[in-house]
């Protein structure tokens, strides 16, 4: 399997902040990201120390969210410097990692 | 805690392409991987610029899907060249991790 | 985007096993992980070779777990010993990443 070096990118957001569906158009539309997943975390908790579960109702809406992405690392680069100002710090996680391409390309 | 070193590999499907249970019994019985957990997205895009998301209930078939695990580095490598041809480029994302083991094994 | 170095941490359970609300509580009162986010899969097999599936209505209550935090090395490398005796071996997997800081911290 030929691989190539790839940058994954997870962001740490919660559903009650209401900035998910910017950030997917965002991606999308201007940072033109192949790929991007989205995944709700059940329980959690953050800076705040309060704890985000789906057992109580009430905190439904403000369960973890995590916005997943991967890109060559020099496009993550850019994405990141380019939604500094609008992800909280100690909120956006990334590493190297491998990515499988076809034999023909790269 | 002992560690050894093992490879993470997480390939991204959707639910649509009906493909995740015979990956998965693929997994299972041929490549004797011991642990497989599937995850199952809220949303997401993919290569096809299409957003998949819970919220429009057709396309609530076609949901992302990773499928995540981890084994030592040559057993990975062994899967991964076995799986080639049944996976799309692009979609298998792999890096390497510790994982622990008892202290009188390894 | 200033980044320091983190160790992330994935540990799998079960629903089934019944540790993962002490666990978290451990993670958030004694240990001080700043954030920590659970995800549950919708199947998985883990080392007994049986498939946990929502599919089957009796299993549901064993579906795959997985509880992720991230922290500074140092931090991760004590929690991981003080876990070591209530986590299974093979079912901690942790790797080395950035995480965004502000520009004036560090």
């Amino acid at each position: 399997m030929k691989v190539i070096d790839v940058t994954m990118v997870r962001i740490y957001l919660t559903e009650g902040e209401g900035v998910m569906q910017s950030l997917l158009k965002r991606l999308h539309d201007w940072e033109k990201v192949k790929g991007v997943t989205v995944f709700r975390g059940i329980s959690g908790f953050g800076g705040s120390g309060v704890t985000h579960t789906s057992v109580a109702v009430d905190l439904l809406m403000d369960l973890p969210v995590v916005v997943e992405f991967f890109d060559t690392p020099e496009k993550v680069h850019a994405i990141l410097k380019h939604l500094e100002s609008s992800i909280k710090p100690r909120h956006v996680i990334s590493w190297e990692a491998k990515m499988n391409i076809m034999e023909s390309e790269g």
